[in-house]
């Protein structure tokens, strides 16, 4: 049974009291909202020894972090480091994006690597492989894509990525309506170009009963994917993107009520000013299920520093009620990360995630800045180290612009505000 | 004759010119928003040989980068370096903030190395040299203060900071609030120590009509200090920053009358949903005066990784209004920034007031980002790489995890979404 059949019925799993525990609220609270629909906990069934996470209204914003191959850097070596630097940095969830390599034995090796909820995206791997028959990705069958859900599903995989809502319809849309950057979603183009050349419907959405019979099995949540997001400013909110989004609404209400859990993706490219009608309108059209965003960026000529545009942008829509954060790293548009661009991506992410925490006026998230505050007017360096978002980086900094005398900073020396004036306690 | 002066009486400086064609609108626009003291144009007579930018209502969002040496790293050679890295790396304005060393031979240093804009806060020299003579703050007298404004103004300097408001009452509204951080600005932590030990009012602020002499004759714009702005996410708007900003907007006012250009100097630390009443308090209170905001940072829990917690804010203070961000770099609260930190700290804060120039709907903004957007959708790596925020990053990130085929990147290869579907054009 999934937890969303569970939480309907009333009952409260030990999935939903470690997320509970984790969160600071009670089982009650995050049953109540599994129950509505309104968040997800990514937990299949078949993955034992890992943690959960509650992801959706009201909880603190989560972070995923991107990880996996490419053809031209299958280490699987190289993914696992990533993978625990993620976790490290502080990442809630962890995704899959392999393309390159032996996919079935990196997923099994980064499952295990990251005992946090995981997603993939089956497509890639059923892409990859008809490429590989040889053939080229319009030969994938029905039953390739299908089965590469089943094939995740079976391996623990806690959440994955469907493009369902690219249905020719949005394909046309998008082709028909000028976009400066058409599709750049891969599971989107991989979709768009074999519905094209196979003259076929997606069969992800037509086939979506039994997408939805393989989720129910396993408990796999359902991450309704972007494949038309906007992959320019220009492109933010035009009718392609509005279309499948409304497809992806239709589909969530099946996954819904059939029991299966669904978060729906979102963009990309926005302009900060279009942030909030993004969100509301994600919100609205799809009954209050999370938001998952990829950033989003919030201007497109920043590559390098692609995790700051979209920090921007994804506090500003965990702000207006996103619930999800998918980290950006510096090298997004450039090439794959490597480690630290991963670690620089998360943490990012983490901060945008707070500061939205914040302006939803969560309780512990406020509170855990006042308490920073104070270590820092007491000038407890070891304090302000220990309670900073990446200790480590903290400490680098300060240690490379060592203070003569280690009471203050390098900045201000003796002239420290703290130290000249505005002590705290000094009305007493 | 200042800008403002000229402006009033419906003359058109040779600045304002230069002003208007850096900026692309026309000199009477400029003109027209200096004379209302919705902008400023910061232009010391003395100082040739430099540009000139307009910073206010509607015009594109400025950047400023603090350096400076400190006492424990007095050397003249690593802020010379900092200053041209700054400029290099887009900053419209640059600070000298030295409290070390031989502070007149750095600045003069500064203002030939950086031709931009150059602002500085003189009662650092003033506080500095009362402790060599040797003393203590406490023993500045207030023709220390105001002789350090003299020099700097006949030094060449555009703008200064000046903490007039920082008075007796605004210092008791802080005393007694239980603030956190209680002052976090040096130039306010030396005012509210020698306002206390000398039971005497803010020089600065009751011979006001001094500053504004010395500013009026060498057209120096005041940039009127927030001494008391929160420096922390709990102390934003209380009643001794608001106190603190209502003698600001009295003064800017007395100022304005004189002739003399003024902008307002914001925070600091703001939770995101504060931000906009930030700006629009300002913009109320001061009549429009430009707002030049230090940040803000949307958290305090994140030392190392504050030129990403003030681009959140900043993009949000300049969406709403702000003008000017002062950079926060990576070691913010750490220590004095080294060069590249100084380089990440000026992009950052480009990043968050190009996103609001977008926003704010300019048309060059948002034409900047379509065009690099067609760029991208062409796969043009040359192009984007030339046209980039900080083309040496996405270049150096690129090569650093390079494909096998130079026509796409590494992380999706021949997969890429750009090669598979949605090119542009593809419709015709």
């Amino acid at each position: 049974m999934t937890q969303l059949l569970s939480a309907r019925k009333g009952g409260i799993t030990p999935e939903m009291k470690k997320a509970a525990a984790a969160e600071g609220v009670s089982p009650e609270t995050i049953r109540d909202l599994i129950a509505l629909g309104h968040a997800v906990l990514p937990a299949n069934a078949r993955r034992k020894k890992r943690s959960y996470c509650a992801i959706g209204r009201g909880l603190t914003v989560k972070v995923n972090a991107n990880v996996g191959t490419s053809m031209d850097y299958p280490s699987p070596e190289n993914e696992e480091r990533k993978a625990k630097a993620a976790v490290e940095a502080g990442a809630d969830a962890i995704m899959d994006l392999s393309t390159g390599g032996d996919i079935p034995a990196v997923r099994k090796r980064l499952l295990e690597a990251a005992a946090i909820p995981f997603g993939t995206v089956p497509i890639y791997q059923a892409a990859v492989e008809a490429v590989r028959r040889p053939g080229s990705i319009i030969d994938m069958t029905p039953e390739d894509m299908l089965g590469a859900i089943r094939r995740h599903a079976e391996d623990g995989v806690d959440f994955v990525t469907v493009h369902a809502g690219v249905t020719t319809g949005a394909a046309r849309a998008i082709a028909e309506s000028g976009r400066i950057c058409g599709i750049v979603s891969r599971g989107g183009a991989f979709l768009a170009e074999w519905m094209a050349k196979n003259r076929a419907e997606n069969p992800l959405y037509e086939r979506f009963d039994e997408v939805i019979s393989i989720c129910l099995e396993h408990d796999v949540t359902l991450s309704l994917g972007d494949g038309l997001r906007p992959g320019a400013l220009a492109d933010s909110l035009d009718e392609g993107q509005v279309t499948e989004l409304m497809a992806l609404a239709g589909l969530a209400r099946r996954a819904r009520e059939a029991g299966v859990q669904v978060m729906i993706e979102g963009p990309g490219h926005v302009p900060m000013d279009q942030i909030k009608a993004q969100v509301e309108l994600e919100k609205k059209l799809c009954d209050g299920a999370p938001f998952y965003v990829l950033g989003p960026l919030v201007t497109d000529i920043a590559p390098g520093f692609d995790h700051i545009t979209s920090a921007i942008g994804g506090a500003l829509a965990a702000w207006a009620g996103a619930d999800f954060l998918c980290y950006v790293t510096p090298s997004e548009h450039l090439g794959l990360p490597d480690e630290e661009q991963v670690r620089q991506g998360v943490i990012a992410a983490r901060i945008a995630g707070h500061a939205a925490d914040i302006a939803r006026g969560l309780p512990s998230a406020i509170e855990r800045d006042r308490e920073f505050s104070k270590l820092r007017a007491a000038r407890d360096w070891k304090g302000q180290i220990e309670k900073a978002i990446h200790p480590e980086t903290a400490r680098r900094v300060r240690a490379a612009s060592k203070p003569s005398d280690d009471k203050v900073c390098s900045m201000c020396g003796p002239f420290c505000p703290f130290i000249l004036s505005g002590k705290p306690g000094r009305k007493k």
